[in-house]
């Protein structure tokens, strides 16, 4: 089957109505373009699950801060097609801007717990961004699944809460972060990194490996394992830290101790990239 | 067919879906119950307009503000049920509020603009309340078509945006306020009155009267047709002005004239109970 493209909404709305009503199996997978093997393990992940493939290539305004790099976010459809068609994708949807968000748009959707502190606090409006287009997307697409990376994890505990509470009927399956060689977390900002900020990006990888190092040795005290993470990253000439938390792995509140699952969360300047990684790190005794 | 009852959300989707599969087009009243005549004016809206007919009964707590008449709103169950053979719905759906909102709850959607002013100056939090569990049952009922009736407009301004915004795809249908013989506008809450509140009630539909006659005469200025309508609210005894406002029919916005269709919207309490009421009203020369 040849890659079908399509950039009119209800085009997309037909097309996976036929699949509906044929029975066959649709997944989603949601992306900003630009894609990277972090992007194509998900869609391999959507291809194992479905009969219909569907990849969105849409970089969505309404989550992007005022002063953030929507203007400058890398783009290049040739490359992303080629990528799908490795993959296997069926069908590409590359909507407008304009189709997307027609004049007079006001509709947000807020996940008023999850989306507070980590990402949220320094992204202000960034996930009633992503939680809206997602939601048209779903709207649009009508998957019975939808993949979604573990690096943006806080994005994927915000998905999966507005999934369950306004009764999606749809499976959120969340894909392990893919790394390069040396450990950095694939991300189409990386794009953006100098030789030596590449090497200073590594920091943030390091950073999670001491933390989960010292809750091997025994360390469950949350300010300790910070403050250790912080030592590494410090260590990085440009890097800036924009947080080093560690929250419960579901509901991400701050805990003081690891007793349950409990994810170690990074965001880090790294000269004007702003790059985000994470490890859920658990005791042996959980 | 013998009316169905269904509490479980699960097993609400499992019928739709086999309705969907089988081809049969879905028609969703939502409502809190405690029907009237109103109600059954949207029941055979919806009946004309679908193979499936389904009812649901919820009185939602999150659009009701703390100072609200939640635990006191009337129910009926039994009489609702007789309502619903009566008007030939197929399906109630009468959901347990743990159903609904499970423990941790926290998504709302927003209709940013216009859910300000109006109702939502005096009932903070009131449409996404209303928006976020209409986009629960739209999720769960899966209907073609979703009836409501014109009495709440602002609601039906939210929704009609909210469905647009987020691309459901469902068809909205208002339908016109039904009235007792006198012109009250029917409500369950209209349960609440006493014998002299009753009376003084009926300066709503008195007060838009007044207005219509005056545009009908040539009157133009909002304000003046405001303050008009204000006049014979001041009338009657027990009642209190909420609001008189004059928006445009389309984007609630306020106008200074009527040169486009504009609703003019009462919220007033008699004793203790607040009523709503509108109408559009519009120029000859529209």
């Amino acid at each position: 089957m040849p890659l079908e493209i399509v950039r009119d909404p209800r085009e997309l709305r037909l097309r996976v109505e036929d699949a509906r009503r044929d029975g066959r199996r649709i997944a989603l997978v949601p992306t900003m373009g630009y894609l990277h093997d972090g992007h194509v393990a998900l869609l391999a992940e959507g291809r194992r699950r479905a009969d219909l493939l569907v990849l969105s290539i849409f970089v969505n305004p309404t989550q992007f801060g005022p002063n953030e790099d929507l203007a400058r976010y890398p783009r290049d459809l040739d490359g992303d097609l080629a990528h799908a068609r490795a993959a296997g994708v069926d069908l590409v949807f590359v909507p407008e801007v304009a189709a997307m968000y027609p004049d007079g748009y006001q509709t947000y959707i807020s996940v008023r717990g999850l989306e507070q502190g980590l990402c949220g606090a320094s992204r202000p409006g960034h996930f009633a961004g992503v939680a809206s287009v997602v939601a048209k997307l779903f709207h649009l697409a009508q998957p019975h699944v939808a993949v979604f990376g573990e690096k943006d994890y806080q994005q994927l505990a915000v998905l999966r809460r507005m999934v369950r509470d306004l009764d999606f009927h749809i499976e959120l399956v969340g894909v392990p972060i893919v790394r390069e060689l040396d450990g950095l977390a694939r991300s189409s900002r990386n794009a953006y990194l100098s030789t030596s900020e590449r090497v200073d990006a590594l920091s943030l990888v390091r950073a999670l490996g001491r933390a989960e190092a010292l809750v091997r040795g025994g360390e469950c005290d949350t300010g300790r394992l910070a403050a250790a993470a912080r030592e590494v990253l410090a260590g990085a000439a440009s890097a800036r830290v924009d947080y080093v938390e560690l929250r419960d792995a579901e509901t991400l509140e701050t805990v003081a101790r690891i007793e349950r699952p409990t994810v170690l969360a990074l965001a880090v300047f790294v000269g004007k990239t702003r790059l985000i990684d994470n490890r859920v790190l658990t005791t042996t005794s959980i």
